[in-house]
């Protein structure tokens, strides 16, 4: 039942390819995937060269199998606006003022940002097959270099017109991020007005309107969600959420706890993290960015300016960790190992297609 | 395929139930779906007793099939609070002034809301088999006259909590409303902060919380949409947007054209025409009350308040028009018969199953 386009394109056996999630999937995880038949995908987006070579290295050494590299492929921001990273400061000095957390404002000359662009170079070295990114669509200097060396490129999208871009820039994998997904929004053409199409509309309308094969994510979790997706016209599925508890997950203790406690009408949207729209717990401070109506500096800036709070040990309710979530998350959550929570989706997928 | 709990809890052959659109939906659209071995839903929302007397006969006389009877239950505010009324007014009469559309403003002595209850006794009188409702529980009194009668009840459902409680009061069927559904939320628990989950995670999370078959509202409109929403353990399928260009549907020529050129990205979840979330097209208006950020009042008050803009003609570029739309509305356009716009959907549901 697994074999399709897709699977031809990538060389796997189960269609099923582990979402990219920074700060979450580690080499373990990506390389446990790949070697179970599936792909792992590697979250290297924002981080320096040489943090990227030495995760490609370190997930080299745990498998022989390909597993694709995942970039944010967003431009820099050329100008700031002092104003409105002022007033961000003052939020933030005010917020953690009343909830007793310590906290410095960033010095603006020490924000380092780093594009994708550097990094493709990186990825050629290191004999990279598969490429996949989000928040935008590669440059076309980047597309060419890559596709000279038959590299395979998995472009994300949140409504139809996004799909038509990457379909039309010869990206040759789409992935349909449903609404119910976690983390950050792909969303590129208008970020301002954000997509916020459900799988149940996206999937077919994007499998109808381009001509390569579909990979749905957002909800995909089990047996049954994966049958839906097939349904619908997807060719692959990326979960996400699914794997955050498992063994090989660099989530802290804290953060799978708070989300092995939640349910599903816990997550929102915010940009509070980042200044770009994800998925996750709401909080205390997703709550008090969302009530200031405060101008959130674009990504990948306010990320800069909270850095020093982002990895903040929590104890009690949670004030400010961010928890990107999906909305199957809570139902999703195990702490088993990934190998086994992806051999139980595709168990489950099968049994029902018997 | 199709005989499963809810098919046989309703006497239907196909489980199929056509979704209650208050100023679409008519008797003849119900007819024409209950006659086709599915299930019509005559919406009555608000109605005077006499017009819902006068809507069941005109259906009961073009059908011996049983057909739902849809009601909104919600409350009557027992207070205005006179100053968000005020600023509503002057909004639209800046607003109406703006765009060079006459408008006058609603007398509050010529406000008239009907609530629910007083529906019961009609629909007990004409030996309505099927109620189904939305916009929060009936109350004790009216669950325990209807099922004394064995009048089956259909309750909305946008979270899992929602669901449990429906469960709880003994409603038979649940419809689990994904974020992609046309029309009004039918949220009640925590209005404030809508539930706003797709029907990829919503389903299998409602599914696995109650004791009652699932009906699944939210993108459903051909066969691959029925085979995914069956995937996820729902027993059947609500859709709604797919009839509205329909022959026998009572919108406008304008209403369906603007429908017709949309796309998937042109809906919007909006209080702006009745006090409660609504999702349908974007338009100047939907635009202008989103931005100026001003209290809304409570349903169906706001209703109330626009009633002599709602019929409005419309030529050009809409600018107030309400075009209730879910988020498939665009794809699953058709001004085919609702008859062969059904047979179509199980048609191509039965094809991928063979």
């Amino acid at each position: 039942m697994w074999s399709n386009n897709l699977t031809k394109t990538l060389g796997i056996k189960y269609p099923i390819v582990q979402a990219p999630m920074l700060g979450i999937t580690t080499p373990a995880m990506v390389a446990v995937i790949s070697n179970a038949d599936a792909l792992g995908s590697l979250p290297v987006g924002g981080l320096t060269t040489d943090k990227t070579v030495q995760l490609i290295q370190q997930t080299k050494a745990l498998t022989d199998k390909p597993f694709a590299v995942n970039l944010f492929a967003h431009d820099i921001p050329e100008t700031l606006d002092m104003k409105v990273i002022e007033g961000m400061q003052d939020l933030l000095e005010h917020f953690t003022n009343e909830h007793k957390i310590l906290f410095q404002r960033t010095s603006l000359f020490d924000l380092r940002f780093h594009s994708y662009k550097e990094q493709i170079q990186v990825l050629l070295d290191e004999n990279i097959s598969i490429v996949s990114f989000t928040f935008g669509i590669l440059d076309d200097d980047s597309i060419n270099a890559l596709k000279q060396k038959n590299v395979l490129l998995i472009g994300t999208a949140t409504c139809v017109e996004e799909a038509q871009l990457l379909d039309k820039k010869g990206i040759d994998i789409i992935t349909t991020q449903g609404i119910e997904a976690g983390g950050h929004r792909g969303s590129f053409l208008n970020t301002n007005d954000l997509p916020m199409i459900g799988s149940m509309s996206l999937i077919p309308q994007i499998v109808a309107a381009v001509h390569k094969p579909v990979l749905a994510a957002g909800g995909i979790h089990n047996g049954k969600t994966i049958q839906a997706a097939l349904a619908l016209g997807a060719q692959g599925l990326q979960p996400g959420s699914v794997f955050i508890g498992c063994t090989e997950s660099a989530a802290s203790d804290a953060h799978k706890s708070l989300l092995e406690k939640s349910k599903d009408t816990d997550t929102v949207l915010t940009n509070a993290y980042t200044g770009r729209w994800a998925r996750g717990l709401s909080n205390a401070f997703t709550k008090a960015l969302q009530e200031h109506a405060v101008d959130i500096p674009p990504y990948p800036i306010q990320m800069g300016l909270i850095a020093s709070l982002r990895n903040m040990a929590t104890t009690g309710p949670n004030l400010f960790m961010p928890v990107w979530a999906g909305q199957s998350a809570a139902a999703a959550f195990s702490r088993k190992d990934a190998a086994t929570i992806l051999h139980d989706m595709i168990a489950g997928a099968e049994n029902i297609s018997r």
